[in-house]
């Protein structure tokens, strides 16, 4: 249980701050309004570094807060099939708590943004090009990197002593290069509950002058990252790093 | 008294890099005018960092520079509220000394800038859209994810040695986190030294062809971080890392 | 073996990120189009550091990811040429796979991008003004800052246990600075395999709307890059870091 | 005389990647033109670190690689005065050869940049408004920050084994931090020999299209930061941290 408790805070952690720098660029007359995407990526990568530590800190030290990441433990035999999946959905809880708390901080602004997408665009992610095929293939590749990548850092430190912040400092610029450098495309959810939990608040809040939430979309960055966080296993067993 | 010089010259150093990061981009003719919010936050984040090592250095290893800090310490029994009150007295002065060096700094820039909000903003902080209620919310809110996310790191490090840089170097990215991800709405006081102490330099100080402190706004960045530290005091022990 | 191996993984994960910040930049209706140079240069020392995480882990402990840094080795007696050689070659071969995994990852963002040369400059560099001579001098003398860079790095470590993270972090930041303070020539390839290898997957692959390859060019960031490599072994040697 | 070599090279390879990131973003059609103030401050604070290492790699552990600090040591009696002021030269002779390499990688976009005030202030700082008072006064107050904050960061870590990597890290991000915060109003030279070196190799080198070398001005970032220095040594005594 209080793996669950966890990660449902380390997911809402990340997600606050995730969510929080996507407002903070998108909203009209926010202070960080046009700041762009290359603070939206360092916003993101210092958000789950800091999810990390909620996580590690409430109860959660394997510190997933992101079912992709689960899926892989999985294969590895780390959890059960009914614990990870009952750890997903602390994980989409969080997400969704995340969305609730964004939407309070930024409670002046959303009447005052016209553009319905951009407002959805702060709870979850969506296609530059719709293209399911492609943006599928795109959240599915993206996830591979994030989960090899998480696991070439640990494989790395193998033998050492590692200081409590070394991997989340790490993963966090993981994760702003993978928004960098393959972001492009799908705004990279490679997160499930990153994606879901935020959408779910999206249509639930009374936001002003919402939108749509978009589910035709919706099962691509929950679906593909799953997949590729399996797959992900299966590459770092055949390399030998698992 | 070694610990109240050191909480002085500690959010002296603080205030002195933050009012300086949001004077180069705001004033007319600086080299960095123009230069954005997303240096405006890295800005801050250096700030913490230099500030926390300039208290630790100068008596106050405790190194608060921020009495939301200070005022959950004094549920944690660390102060009576006394002392918390000289240590906010000298925070707030260390605010105000640093109102009156950046100014001494950038002593050219100010009668070619014309608009007196910026000028203002330079030193305390404003709302994007004034809204007392939900600006005072932001500003409690932001300010528990600043006191609970400096007892994540903290409690993350536990029974491991912590290097000397460690702390200060995460704390200032917890704080340029929170000014990309929540500064959007009121431009994150988050700490009441931080806004009242520059707030009253500018009133003090003879800035050319400046206006009004907006002394109606200025009670919210004091007790919405105070009450925001005091919170952060009681989840924090509700759910278990305290 | 391994080393062949880890040390293809590792160029690919290199050029997977580095190329993958410059389509993101580029391509048209990418999220992060127009999101302009310091992105690419934060992208590729990110993109550095992943790719040395993903060498060590995977078999190259050497984690050279790069010709130059190959070259410079051979003078040091790591290497025998012909062990070099074939070093190069899986280092170019990772270069190849990050290109057509770029390609794959941004499908749907080639055929609305028009610039062809745009296109190309995703997968290679190209000068600012076409010049040979000093487009190569600019190649040679930015690859002695980077060789004889980790040489400063390694040397100042000397006699400390190094963490794991340490050198592929600090060298990650030496190349994000060479790219910021150098890279407005030519682009800072610095590396033969990070050009020559994805400028033979724009060759081959089917990118819709391609132009040239400008293979009158690619000799520059090939030889150069060599070039630099040992001579900076030799002033390293000279001025006794060696 | 290594420790003089040392000082050479550090100061040389700080004024390269400094001198280098300026040319980047001010030079016509580099691939970094109109980059920015961020990554300007970026730049440097990069170069800070990567001087250091150059330094102590090449037989300077002290690594000043600045007058100003230099100059805060000889009261501390680390050196004499003539011992200081052969430092200094070799200091201001690296920052001289930086100019000539960093004319060297950018020689093509000389002649294509017609502003000559641009082209000066790659190599050496110059007031956004001229005002001599108020220009030595900044210059002056910035190199007490740079002092006392390399003092705070070193006083901090007292008691800790310090890792090599720490001080040149830390020391580059308060670097940065001067820049981005205090940086307006005259470029933030702090440091002798990074502004008179330079500046003499502008003076000597045949770039195409230059105007003049501005040595009505030069004094200004030569003797402030001396006197910085020297005052934050007092400082730093009075306060108890030296």
């Amino acid at each position: 249980m209080t793996n669950l408790f966890g990660e449902f805070v380390g997911t809402f952690v990340l997600c606050s701050f995730g969510c929080g720098v996507v407002a903070d660029v998108l909203l009209k007359k926010s202070k960080g309004e046009g700041a762009g995407w290359m603070e939206i990526n360092v916003g993101w990568g210092l958000a789950v570094m800091m999810g990390v530590f909620a996580a590690v800190s409430t109860g959660a030290p394997q510190a997933d807060i992101n079912p992709a990441v689960t899926m892989a433990k999985v294969f590895m035999g780390v959890y059960s099939m009914s614990h990870a999946l009952t750890t997903m959905v602390a994980q989409t809880a969080g997400g969704f708590a995340a969305g609730c708390v964004v939407w309070l901080i930024y409670l002046p602004h959303w009447k005052v943004t016209e553009d319905k997408g951009a407002k959805l665009g702060i709870f979850s992610t969506g296609p530059a090009i719709l293209d399911p095929v492609a943006n599928f293939l795109c959240e599915f590749i993206v996830t591979i990197f994030l989960v090899l990548g998480i696991f070439f850092i640990v494989k790395s430190a193998e033998g050492q002593t590692i200081p409590f912040w070394a991997v989340p400092y790490l993963v966090g610029g993981l994760v702003c290069a993978l928004g960098m450098s393959f972001g492009g495309p799908t705004g990279y959810a490679i997160n499930p509950a990153r994606d879901l939990g935020p959408r779910l608040a999206h249509a639930a809040l009374p936001i002003a002058g919402k939108g749509g939430s978009d589910w035709g979309y919706a099962w691509i960055p929950v679906a593909a990252p799953l997949c590729g966080g399996a797959v992900a296993f299966f590459i770092g067993r055949a390399i030998g790093i698992l």
